[in-house]
């Protein structure tokens, strides 16, 4: 039986994968004027005088929104917000299985940018949250910068900044290996939409100088037509040199590939170009833009890719559940480059030198102590950042 | 120390009322496989294809939004939607308590019921049903009537449908106890908001033919001018005679007095002028229409309030969460008179005959066996009037 077969008797089975729980008993009239009327007025008053009190009486301190378009689902693309339900209730099992974080599934169903922030801005209030999900690019940037901007707590898509946390936390490991500073390198990043350009971001904010972007036609560079805004900025941010041509022209003498593009698309051939002691993270899935073995014998050091089945998974469930774990226990009321460097130093930090290898740079999925650190972590970052408001 | 002060330490002991989890266990990379990827791209693929596998392969066939825009937030009025989560929390543990079914709480932070509309329209793909709460009328008259029209799930407005059925309940078995046909009875029905209307026209469905609404002015008849087009309508189907007056001139003669009004409005010297064996339904809160003594020494047979310290307490909790089960459990595209009128029936028909006395209508509310009934009554009366899917 495939996966994927397995997969739908799973889901058969369990007749969905969360669930909403009383987390008081009511079996008596005493405990219903409790936890319901006449009661429960008080704790609505107190609300209704100073809306911080809502972190106290609710479980809004706790519970974020999984929200989604369905326009951007895994690799399947735009197949509608319900068909995107199944993702959601997984996401939201991940975020309370790893970290405690009370997850629910909002699938908003219309494709108009407005539309997803003002239905979001209007339901934010029982929230302490908003992780966005599988929103498709350029627009998930527009939906995430307007709802950041209009809503006092986090806002987090994962898609874009999950990846790049990660991806960052595995560079910070690779580079102890080689011995390289992240000030020195030159990295290329293939493929320039979410992930690549929040990828991008990060690397910048960690201290990286020199990144080359490439998108299907090659590098972006100051003076090229875009059609699309978003890449035109993110030639302004970048490529130092303003280097153009293919991929296979900006790769020589790079010390990393970051692939967030398509099977295939890194040859051996062009990794021989590259500096001595090469990082590649190659991403697409199913199928990476090189596989370890050939990424290996054309000279590179250390390979990461998404999947579980090669070393070093790039997987993004090392990073939201303590992201916003740490976000809600201080109450931040952003998520914001400080706290996605800090998530990512704390999750190299979790593999100490002595284990540190070529095939061991980014800790496993499973390890609860990462996601203990990555929540430390952050919060100390909102904190110092001045985010934090408890 | 009062019931509001503990209520308070209790909302703030337990850190929320209510709580999402995990159905499934994600232990090791083979359950997050099946569970999340790449497994999960299967049941998305069979709902892309087929919208109603959402019920198959997620939690949306148990799972219902209990929406509020805090507007008319128990007796404390338009608080706002923030202000009205403990209220939804204490909702969402009720409905899982007494049905197991998964209900989640959505503030819409909006009054304007185009935008209220709109909002639960976008993201009502994730759920099974819609509760709605705690919002004003005559808005919630408004709110209800178009998202039953653009919704193909159930949607219910607890405060109108849910006294309505318990009411009727209670007058059916008072009925009982003083030989009376509801065919025969005349009903005066004192407060014209969003529950008087929705009490009126359940005992309409019922076979009830002479009801007289009051509101603060008096009898509505036909030729009245009101300001309230929901007024106009209620005076179209309701008293049949035309009579005209004040509650006092009304009251006269009636077999039944039903209060969703003020405190104190209904005197014994009234009582004293309504037909012999006159039950009575007085529902302020916390202060009723007349207090049980007074209208028993005046005359009345049977008396209810929406006290738990007197007897025949109407409890809407006796009718919501059985009503979602049923509807829920068949699918149904919509909660209807028939399926309300079936909820009614049921709760009277807990209390067996031998059981049944003045002071005894309607069962308690902590019964689950009366939930069960409902449930299955409801189911019934779904499949056979057509709105069941499964």
């Amino acid at each position: 039986m495939s996966i994927y077969e397995e997969s739908l008797k799973f889901h058969e089975k369990n007749k969905g994968k969360i669930e909403v729980v009383s987390r008081v008993e009511v079996n008596s009239s005493s405990d219903l004027s409790l936890a319901y009327t006449p009661g429960v007025a008080q704790p609505c008053i107190e609300i209704h005088k100073d809306p911080d009190n809502a972190y106290k009486y609710t479980r809004k301190w706790n519970t974020i929104a999984v929200v989604s378009d369905g326009t951007a689902v895994l690799g399947l693309g735009d197949i509608g917000a319900l068909a995107s339900l199944p993702v959601m209730e997984g996401k939201a099992v991940l975020f309370k299985t790893f970290a405690d974080v009370d997850a629910f599934p909002i699938l908003v169903d219309t494709k108009n940018v407005d539309e997803i922030v003002e239905t979001i801005v209007r339901i934010a209030p029982s929230f302490g949250g908003i992780n966005l999900e599988d929103i498709s690019a350029p627009r998930c940037f527009e939906v995430e910068r307007r709802l950041k901007e209009k809503l006092d707590i986090p806002v987090f898509h994962d898609d874009q900044h999950g990846t790049a946390i990660v991806v960052l936390a595995g560079l910070i490991n690779a580079l102890k290996i080689v011995k390289k500073n992240l000030s020195d390198i030159k990295v290329v990043v293939n493929g320039a939409g979410a992930a690549g350009t929040s990828i991008t971001k990060l690397l910048l904010s960690s201290g990286i100088k020199n990144i080359v972007v490439c998108d299907k036609s090659g590098a972006l560079y100051r003076g090229m037509e875009f059609i699309d805004e978003a890449k035109t900025s993110l030639a302004e941010i970048t490529n130092p040199n303003n280097e153009s041509g293919s991929l296979a022209d900006v790769i020589k003498g790079a010390d990393v590939f970051i692939g967030v593009s398509a099977p295939g698309v890194l040859t051996g051939d062009m990794v021989k170009t590259m500096n001595t002691d090469a990082i590649i993270f190659a991403m697409a899935n199913p199928t990476p833009e090189i596989f370890p073995e050939e990424a290996k014998s054309a000279g590179a050091r250390v390979v990461g890719t998404g999947r579980s089945d090669f070393p070093n998974q790039v997987n993004n469930v090392l990073a939201f559940p303590g992201i916003f774990r740490g976000a809600l226990d201080v109450r931040a009321k952003d998520i914001n480059e400080e706290m996605k460097v800090a998530a990512a130093y704390a999750i190299a930090s979790s593999i100490s030198d002595e284990m540190l290898n070529e095939d061991y740079i980014i800790p496993k999925a499973f390890d609860r102590e990462v996601q203990k650190r990555v929540a430390e972590a952050v919060k100390d970052a909102a904190v110092k950042s001045g985010v934090a408001r408890i």
